[in-house]
């Protein structure tokens, strides 16, 4: 018997609800009502949730593709922008850029840190012909478990005219959104971390001022193309059936039916309280995790609230512990990434999550320990004992 | 209550054992036993429907997401290529190809009529400098209900050297397809037809000679990166984990359960079977619409064994038909396209499909033909007994 607890960054368990919503039997993707009351939950839900009066647009891809489509959809190739780099998606932002022909400036930070905001201000103050037509950054960097936070960056890129993508793919869901006050242009999101639903589906929240650079950009692009995207949600901005540009694309319809539930479930927690959940688990995690003298890659003030990368030491190492894990105790948890697969390991706590899941990773990361000779048995539980009070301490 | 017949032409309804899989429970996408058997089997599973030994990818993505993947995959811009067009997915082909930058050469036929062969080869020996890059065709023309034959084209392809890329979407699973000796480099299927999976995965075979083409193919690419998406299946070539690529993609994990579980269907009924199926219920379905006095779009030489567009006389047109079938009937068919949208109307009948859904399916036109007074009521099981009788006349 397999009883697996998932403590990876994504693709998180899923609730027994939002797996039944999975087996809805097939319907057409035009015309039939019940799929489009979906589609109109799920747009009136993420502007909740991303709280952003902009439009919502949702591809058939995983995040990646998702980055990628605000790239093709805002640049032309020779374009500049800015890549704010604290962790390896913000390399990866840089590097799907790169390959479609964009001049890439950096604004890098260590691992662990958060991004370094004087030299994007730099950057942005040493730009005097506006060259820069984009900033990108990382809301929640996967890699390190370093949560950003955007207000500051955002009103920096406001000031200088550039438009604001943000890849918001391991936040949203999870932990406070604001698209609109953080002036960001695009935001990218995915349906299987905060959001509880299986990988498959990236949402796009585009500004106004993105959709004038929509226009305007001169890459080759179709099946990314916002334009044609936005026929799938023509109908809820009120644009009747005959000015809909054709869509030609059959969406996820399985997929879009779990993400209906799964964003209905967040409604009946409240987001305030699943953002709080979220805050307390990843709270208690460290403390567990530094009680048993483990080491954290993240500093307190931006530790992300969805995962948390512990270095481990080299008596035990990553993937012997991650064995160890898996095997003795049915928990997976992720690697470390680069420069942090020996030592590292990445526990996800995202999405459908609570006390007992961390609990659960500490115990077998106890286990680890006390396996390598690293504590002793009388040990056990001292970790989790922490986390548990930690998280009954309050908020 | 709301017993729907879906007859689209896909989605199809899935089989209940489908809609199961995909409640399951989310696993890890790298080092799960579980995950990496399901991606063993459907590229074992798909390249035995696809008759080849070439490499099997797989996106998440619609069918069109694949059609573009082939282009950016083994094309450069300014490359010539040749599209076969004889309905709308044709020209979406080389609508797709444009937007990026390519020059298309067409071979071109009348809506309803097979791919002109001898245009192909007209043009295929005026390409002396051998300029054309490659082949696009269509197996499977949806918008029309024609069936190509790849063989003869396949094999001109072939002795011209141009790659041959071949949508397959609304064929393969539901029609025989052979990829090797049809001389095909790259055929894209996706989940939602013949392979009675939601939507939202397309596969994509890959030969020898369109690897050389990725690798010298200067299109910007990134998710749709054959050499990135290998990594995936790496395992399933026997490539140890420590040399596979980055897969820095979350793969539809539920969807790909799915697939699994309906691949395996395929299998447990016998492809032959399956074939014979199709092509009995198309064959029957013809038949019923021909008795009742309407036309068909597509002659009985080349007529789809997965899609039948049938034109209805102006006193009840396309849309009327539809929206009685849906009100009165639970039945839903497509819309025709394009030239045929007025008068026609599209009736799917791919994947979990038998007898009775055609039978369903004219029951529901003969109660239209009857209320607008085009046929007399005493007419009515008409067309379904006609089908009955041609079905169960054997093959």
């Amino acid at each position: 018997m397999l009883k697996q607890n998932l403590n990876i960054p994504g693709p998180s368990e899923l609730p027994l609800e939002v797996l039944h919503a999975l087996g809805t039997q097939m319907v057409a993707n035009r015309g039939d009502g019940r799929f489009s009351r979906a589609l109109e939950e799920i747009v009136k839900s993420a502007q909740e949730i991303m709280n952003t009066k902009n439009e919502i647009l949702l591809f058939t891809s995983s995040g990646t593709g998702g980055m990628e489509s605000a790239i093709v959809n805002t640049l032309s190739p020779g374009d500049n922008i800015l890549v704010c780099i604290n962790g390896e998606f913000g390399s990866r932002f840089a590097l799907i850029a790169e390959k479609f022909g964009v001049e890439i400036h950096r604004a890098e930070s260590g691992w662990g840190k958060p991004i370094n905001l004087d030299a994007v201000q730099e950057k942005l103050i040493e730009d005097h012909n506006k060259k820069i037509k984009a900033v990108f950054a990382i809301h929640n960097e996967t890699s390190t478990g370093v949560l950003n936070d955007l207000e500051e960056l955002g009103s920096m890129v406001s000031r200088h005219g550039a438009l604001f993508v943000v890849d918001a793919v391991s936040s949203v869901g999870a932990v406070e959104f604001r698209a609109d006050q953080w002036h960001v242009d695009v935001a990218i999101t995915a349906s299987q971390k905060g959001l509880m639903a299986p990988p498959g589906l990236s949402l796009i929240c585009v500004s106004e001022k993105a959709w004038k650079a929509v226009a305007e950009a001169k890459m080759p692009r179709y099946y990314w193309d916002y334009r044609l995207a936005r026929g799938l949600f023509g109908k809820t901005r009120g644009v009747p059936d005959s000015q809909l540009p054709g869509i030609p694309i059959t969406p996820s319809i399985a997929l879009i039916f779990a993400l209906q539930k799964s964003l209905a479930l967040l409604k009946e927690e409240g987001l305030a309280n699943v953002y709080r959940r979220h805050r307390k688990i990843s709270k208690a995690l460290r403390a567990g995790v530094k009680a048993l003298g483990l080491q954290l890659i993240a500093g307190e003030g931006f530790a992300s609230p969805t995962v948390t990368v512990v270095l481990l030491p080299d008596e035990l190492k990553g993937e012997e512990a991650r064995q160890i894990l898996r095997e003795k105790y049915n928990i997976v948890v992720a690697p470390g990434q680069k420069k942090l697969h020996q030592n590292g390991i990445r526990i996800g706590h995202i999405g459908y999550m609570d006390l007992k899941d961390i609990i659960a990773v500490l115990t077998g990361l106890e286990g680890a320990l006390a396996e390598k000779g690293l504590i002793d048995k009388s040990a056990l539980g001292t970790g989790a004992g922490v986390a548990h009070r930690i998280y009954i301490s309050g908020e």
